[in-house]
């Protein structure tokens, strides 16, 4: 018998008939012979109504009323699912993060997970019942306080739950078939990827690609749960996203045809050079003008980025004119995050010396992530190539061992996103069919 | 210092407006150097849109399941009320009825309190803190789960509250200004009670006052709690609900032109006479015609009703006739258990040997009740009197030591209220302010 964890999103339980559809969902897993645990999210909208009504209520609503608050969406919707399975005549019993012993430390709004202890979970396996836990929620064994895990928390609890349940595989439906090569909104010829590396997922991920949470998988990777994201709305195989140091896993083979075949790769490829290309609107960039070339004022500059606890994602110093001994330093960050740091910036001008600082909130990124570019000359050049013919300036580059990264006008992002995907050879034979939702 | 617990429903926290006001109601109460503890409903109509939800998906939901689904109504107004008083500059938390150590049996739906261990709460409050409780939830201990329990609920919470904290008072916060001699929507002229016993509050509520529950105010009465009834829009006084064998609670003194002085009562009263009238349109008759008047035949068909589980009120058998030795029994119950009854009778009404069924939901009940009766000869005649002036047929009729209910036509029953009303001495010389609501 195996188990299996799925996850459900906001999107797929909407309403009551989005729950009747995914309790028949979950009750055809149980029916094929296999222990089922599910992670749930709120109904649709109902965190953002509650928090709304928190700041109705409060300017600065206190955390860990907040995390009391937001607890109470899930725990409707994994009633509501628990009840709809029952009437379909199966045991079904739904458990709070806390009942599920999923604990964390106590940081309300954006817990980590520090144990997980499913001892209800298992016993109520063992008796045969259907199990629905409360995602995105946990508790504190110190302070015996209900937290929540942030953005993209059900699908940590998901990866969490498999992790500590020991499952065969974790899948994640959404409201998409799967990881595309790009986003399908922006790019109607983006192909569903069969399966992809926890690696480059990861890069992907951090990059813009909104399927999956960077957290949730890192965890997987961690811990070796392989993922399954799918649709909630067919019953397409999704896109497998897995291990490759672990033994392979017993997802779906791949169907021969639909693997990458770049143009440009030599004879075998043992894997797709490249899995998918990310787009990034949601970033600034500050330029620090006229920083004194002298040891340590990068640093210094740094270390007074770090004190606001902003999240920079890329960072490029260009070589100083000889002539003045002065360079530039640009980094990204969030929007959401620029007049701070440019705030903090600004108090230490006198003390670091620059001349100035410049901010540009209307840059876009865009990321090419795959496995395969580190044993692939030539995938930076055919990417600036591309980009050059299609009349795109690079304003930023910055490169992993499986990502290269650029920063172009904001403007030409989605062209830059095309010509990309087309030159990579990645565009599908047929449209992409896509659907709307959001998640937690 | 005094230790005060509030109750709030849930139309006193009906939206972010009503939940501010409440929280400086209770900052209030606070910065008058009290300890404060708060039970409080979910917000106006959640519990109702819960239901909702819950039957579109279930035809019939699993208890347990409907227990965790509605909790989740108070876990959303006691955060949002706790974040509302931190944002007023004082200490708040939050706690559910499993975090307040409120152990219940196992019964979803309709659970008892067996124990109250508020450990957390004690604490919170030597903290200096105000604590919010989620009215209306507990937990079983054995099986872990959540309970609730059930109409009236988190009255409940508040008294059970009040007794295992030695509270000094529980404050029942409502949409009228306290208990009235009569429900002032259908007796405009009704006078708000300054005080009365417990032992009469439950005769009212059990005869259709709508104020308060009787399972609160037997649990008041049981364990010595004092309630004081009051609104949540203005700060007048309301009623005091006390047990006269306890030392005098430290409530407001009555004011001396307030008490009854009904007409007929000589010299030094030590109480009023009549405390209050209630009407109750909720419930049916049935009468069993022509049932053998020989031993054993009224408990072989009460022995039947009792098993449907109904709750039966007033019961009449009337004297055979002794040329048939035949009699007719009648009782009164809720009108929704009426169908289940007749069916449970007509199934034993070979075995019984009685001719016929009669059912009758066009009644109405009115319950004059005042622990005065005792000592007052006369009432039974005044009140008789009175509705026969009014032209008021008389049905049924049912005695205990402080209470005499009559059932008449439902049609006649607002005008038997008001004559009664008045032939009692209890209108009041203005009209009574009425505000909608509802509660649990």
């Amino acid at each position: 018998m195996s188990l299996i964890v799925q996850k459900f999103g906001g999107s797929s339980v909407a309403n009551a008939e989005s729950i009747k559809r995914v309790a028949k969902r979950i009750v055809e897993a149980r029916k094929a012979g296999n222990e089922v645990v599910v992670a749930v999210s709120a109904m649709g909208d109902t965190t953002d109504e509650l928090l709304d009504l928190a700041h109705e209520v409060a300017p600065i609503p206190a955390p860990r009323e907040m995390d009391m608050l937001l607890s109470a969406g899930e725990r409707i919707s994994m009633a509501l699912l628990a009840m709809a399975i029952e009437s379909l005549g199966h045991d079904a019993r739904s458990f709070t993060g806390s009942q599920a012993g999923m604990i964390t430390d106590a940081t309300h709004g954006s817990a980590r997970i520090v144990d997980v202890t499913p001892v209800r979970l298992r016993e109520a396996l063992d008796e045969g019942a259907i199990v629905i836990v409360a995602g995105f929620q946990g508790f504190n064994r110190d302070t015996k306080d209900i937290t929540t895990l942030g953005r993209g928390g059900s699908d940590t609890t998901a990866v969490a739950l498999a992790a500590a349940l020991n499952a065969d595989v974790c899948e994640i439906y959404t409201d998409v078939d799967g990881i595309f090569t790009s986003d399908p909104r922006l790019v109607p010829r983006a192909r569903k990827i069969d399966r992809i590396t926890s690696e480059e997922m990861l890069e992907l991920a951090a990059n813009g690609a909104k399927v999956l949470y960077i957290r949730a998988v890192e965890y997987a990777r961690r811990h070796g749960v392989t993922l399954h994201v799918r649709s909630s709305f067919n019953n397409n195989e999704g896109t497998i996203v897995y291990n490759p140091t672990e033994t392979e896993p017993n997802g779906p083979a791949v169907v021969p045809g639909s693997s990458v075949t770049p143009s440009g790769s030599e004879g075998l490829v043992e894997e797709p050079m490249i899995a998918g290309v990310a787009t990034d609107l949601s970033e600034a960039k500050i330029t620090v003008v006229g920083v004194p070339d002298i040891p340590g004022k990068a640093a210094q500059i740094f270390t007074v980025v770090a004190k606001t606890g902003a999240n920079i994602d890329m960072i490029v110093q260009n070589v100083s004119a000889a002539s003045t001994g002065l360079t530039d330093i640009s980094f990204t960050l969030p929007k959401t995050e620029g007049q701070l740091v440019l705030t903090a910036l600004r108090a230490e001008q006198e003390d670091s010396g620059f001349k100035a600082l410049q901010y540009d909130d209307q840059i876009g990124k865009l990321a090419l992530v795959g496995a395969g570019m580190r044993t692939n000359a030539g995938v930076s050049a055919k990417l600036f190539t591309a980009l050059y013919e299609a009349g795109i300036n690079i304003e930023m580059i910055s490169t992993s061992e499986i990502r290269i990264s650029v920063v172009t006008r904001a403007d030409t992002i989605n062209d830059a996103l095309r010509v990309v995907h087309t030159a990579f050879g990645l565009d599908a034979d047929v449209e992409a069919v896509v659907h709307a939702g959001t998640g937690r």
